[in-house]
């Protein structure tokens, strides 16, 4: 059986998983697109051979759509998952889930009156190797008891128009969702706190910006990001153990000598980090569509935990720096 | 259009090649699969859905079947390379395109017959992404007027039986493939030596060992090979040019601290190392079939030629070491 | 002109100088040593050629001391420092200066007012080659201005009868000197935290712990210390600016390829890996010492500022994490 | 008991002796210096405190001058390593012992005569701590059977009146000398090659080139040089067993991150990468002249073994790369 897929958003990442899909997903066709700019829709749709829906929500209920994708704005996608879930549906909505807390609520709770497994969230490094290669030496109590973790995430340069609240929302949201992934344990209380900004931010936002998380099996997370790092698209997480310590490598594949320097290099933006990832992530959806089992990505519920990790963060940000506890 | 492919061979490459195709390359169906031993295709059909043909011929000859891919014993490939020409149907074929000189230039000599652009050799090294960022940064001149070449493969035990020849056509064979490749320029003359064997193999048997490439543009390579080197599947290349060097870094994705050391693992064979390589070689051909386009994989002739410097480093081991000229 | 040194304190430590001054340090003898347990004292001086001193007053009183080392307990260092000071006597004292704030600030008033440049504090990071290279890219501006430090410390295992608060004192303490010594920038406020602890310590003993210190130019330090690591003594400092980053390096000087792992070793304790800063570190201080110059180590006043640090760390633990104000 | 030294060769090499002597080697004293050049080694002297010679046989006969140091130009070490030799002085000869084996010979025979134990060489790789750490292992078993080692040098730039075999004496002796010091195993047969040269020289001079030895225990040894690969000085060795595989580690202490690069440095010359290797051999070789015990550095006959194996390498540059034995 062909999964046949409606693609909502063919922006950058709309169009980066249409490719994949195309290339790289067996038994996946993508029939339908649609985009807020029309133009950017009928491009896509002329390389694809897929149709132009008038409109997410007629893209939702065409017949030859059997699974969505929702790669659209953030404030779309309070609206596109609930009819996605009303439709009865498979959809893959890109993070967040819903933009509010109450929102996330809500769509995890029609979710759930629905019988559940429809809505999977785009948490990619769930299906990164590096990451699960790091999940399963901390599942095999390679280390120990997990004590500590240490991450820290840097952009090149932040979107237009960032806050210190959107920098929680957008980037450091990715920890919020693995830390507890690859613990298996999650958030309790946070606390945020910052230092001297860079000179490249307007006055009140905070970059860099450290996050301190604490989990329900003891461990300490520091999580500390920077989104205008400049030097480059840069990841790095370190798990401390009773007894030893986990840590990513520098992915780079290439070492160049050159000019009185041996150097790797270190990508614009996520993507190239992260082209394996997205390939695994689709073909593993797909093919849960395809045979009717549970979706192996994040579900809603673990959308709206993220999200409600990202609130109390906020929280914190705006009380001096306090100790924040997590609601459930 | 989807590709029907019949799977000669199932063998551990047939099948992990299999499981690649179904989930992993769009566009392609696994139809027919055939192996010398019918258990073995039994299983791989109940757990494929393909039907299972009586030998490779009838798989060949079989109206499900566009495209063929040849994963059986070495001493299989030349007639059936030979019969899928003759069926007019595109063919991937593992290394070796087959046993003899005389046999592959017979086998080139009829693909350029039937039109040529039928036959791709599985060289994957070619589509590893590490392998490819390397060829492009040669090609982009970062280091300049390539001088030197120098590599070292490593697998963890040698197959059973293995001559010090059957260690240049099965293992030293992928640096006579990808060193022409990466430079753009063909090996002219080789010579071959060894030291001190490992006490591992029999008498006679000459592990590691070394081979001495010279290229068209005057480069000269190292090519170091030892089959039985016990702690895991590693592979080196080293590019000198004139004003600088490129080298392959260690793909490991997580270090362990533990125990008094810091440490990454290697595989135990080469498939982990390339398994987004085949992924990326598979989804490449089966696009080129569909879309009648000139495969991108190594060619028949780029087997040949990998072939003639097999021979002429064969003859250098029987001639003490002499250089030896590879003929056209 | 030879500098004559009086070591009290013959342990691990004080034999290590003695060792080092012997053979590595031009200019310099050891002339007396004084040890509260006689028949270390005695091997020592057996063994070095040295005189063997009643005690460690006696020994700052000896006519063929020009300078001293201070390496004895901890205990010990306020009267022995003070007693240098008194009888003008150039002296390098490990740290800490003295166990108590008022201690401290007695000392380097009393240095004060006999001239000062007297007392040197060994903080060894100051001339370990790695540390002068970071600090002397920092210095230079590589990065741009510093916004975060972020340093983790890991022993193999604590002291016996080990505390929350020695951990700082003895361990934490490095830290407590290098960042400011690094940034050029004293630190103004601290914070400390931890999470769940290794079940290797008893109740109420916190290791891991995170030390968080504010520096007068507005950077953000975060001290990971863990002294029950297992692992190895290991010790890792990323300084981050605004426009790029510095990190040490694994020193690690030999890999090895064994069974299925590519490792590097970590030491016992700290000392091979502060050989070299060592055996500089002394050479500065006797070539000094020699020509009446400045002492290039840490001074008195360096040490009461880690001093305290260090008090307001532990005032931060004992009062449930508060950000607490550095005295000056 | 202080060890008067006279060094002849004011030059980078013995300015950089005389400069650790006097910082970081006990028990040492540098007396008299001389140099061709008198207004160098006047500019040393009034630095160092030292009287200037004649030239060096005053210096060696000087009655203030108990050890000798033969920094000075290549062609004159050969009469002032007989002329120690004929005082008994001990005596640190840099490479190469002199020009010709004839006279090399000459020295190691005129020394026997003399009792022994009075030339010591100074191939500083025998204490640099990678090196030691990288033998230790050897010898501990760690990979089994030695069964090839390779290596690869580089420097920025060659030297001016560069010649292929000025290569060999100048730059690839160290290999000479280092790889039988590692395997504790003599070069027995060696044979040469080149491929395409940079075009940074002129016609006739093969750079980069490779060296292969033959040692007694079987191993084979490629030993590549570069001595214009201008982007860094490079020095690397793997020393390959039967059941893994032991290699150097980038010596680079600080990492930067900056303009889409992680890099570390190479320096400009060899002397940083060896700054603490050249201290500990002068301090190992005054020790034992101070104690009257075996010399640790490389021996005359060491000096004689290396030259030998730089004879048979440029035999066969001009033998068209035969292998040719080396004589003992």
């Amino acid at each position: 059986m062909t999964v046949r897929i409606g693609v909502i958003g063919t922006g950058n990442m709309g169009a980066d998983h249409i490719r994949n899909l195309q290339r790289f997903v067996a038994g996946s066709q993508v029939t339908v697109v649609a985009d807020y700019n029309r133009a950017t829709a009928d491009a896509v749709a002329a390389e694809s051979g897929a149709r132009v829906a008038a409109d997410g929500d007629a893209l939702i209920a065409d017949d030859e759509v059997d699974a969505v994708i929702i790669a659209s704005h953030d404030s779309t996608h309070y609206a596109y998952a609930l009819a996605a879930v009303a439709a009865g549906k498979p959809t893959m909505c890109e993070k967040p889930l819903a933009p509010t807390l109450a929102e996330c609520e809500e769509i995890v709770a029609a979710e759930a009156a629905a019988g559940g497994n429809l809505l999977s969230l785009g948490f990619m490094r769930r299906f990164d190797p590096a990451h699960t290669e790091l999940k399963a030496a901390i599942d095999a109590g390679v280390i120990g008891q997990v004590l500590r973790v240490t991450g820290a995430s840097r952009n090149v340069v932040s979107y237009p128009d960032t806050t210190s609240e959107s920098i929680i929302t957008n980037s450091v949201i990715h920890e919020l969702d693995s830390i507890p992934w690859l613990l298996g344990s999650p958030v309790t209380s946070v606390a945020w706190l910052a230092g001297r900004a860079t000179s490249k931010v307007p006055e009140g936002v905070a970059d860099p910006s450290l996050t301190l998380l604490r989990t329900a099996d003891g461990g300490l997370t520091s999580a500390a990001m920077y989104v205008n790092a400049e030097y480059g698209y840069d990841l790095r997480t370190e798990v401390l153990g009773e007894k030893g310590a986990l840590s990513l490598t520098d992915p780079a594949l290439v070492a160049v000598d050159l000019g009185r320097h041996r150097s790797t290099g270190y990508p614009l933006d996520w993507r190239p980090r992260f082209a394996d990832a997205y390939r695994l992530e689709l073909g593993a959806w797909v093919a849960s569509v395809a045979d009717g089992t549970r979706s192996p990505l994040a579900s809603a519920a673990d959308g709206l935990a993220a999200s409600r990790v990202a609130a109390a963060v906020i929280t914190s940000m705006h009380e001096a720096g306090r100790w924040i506890e997590v609601t459930r």
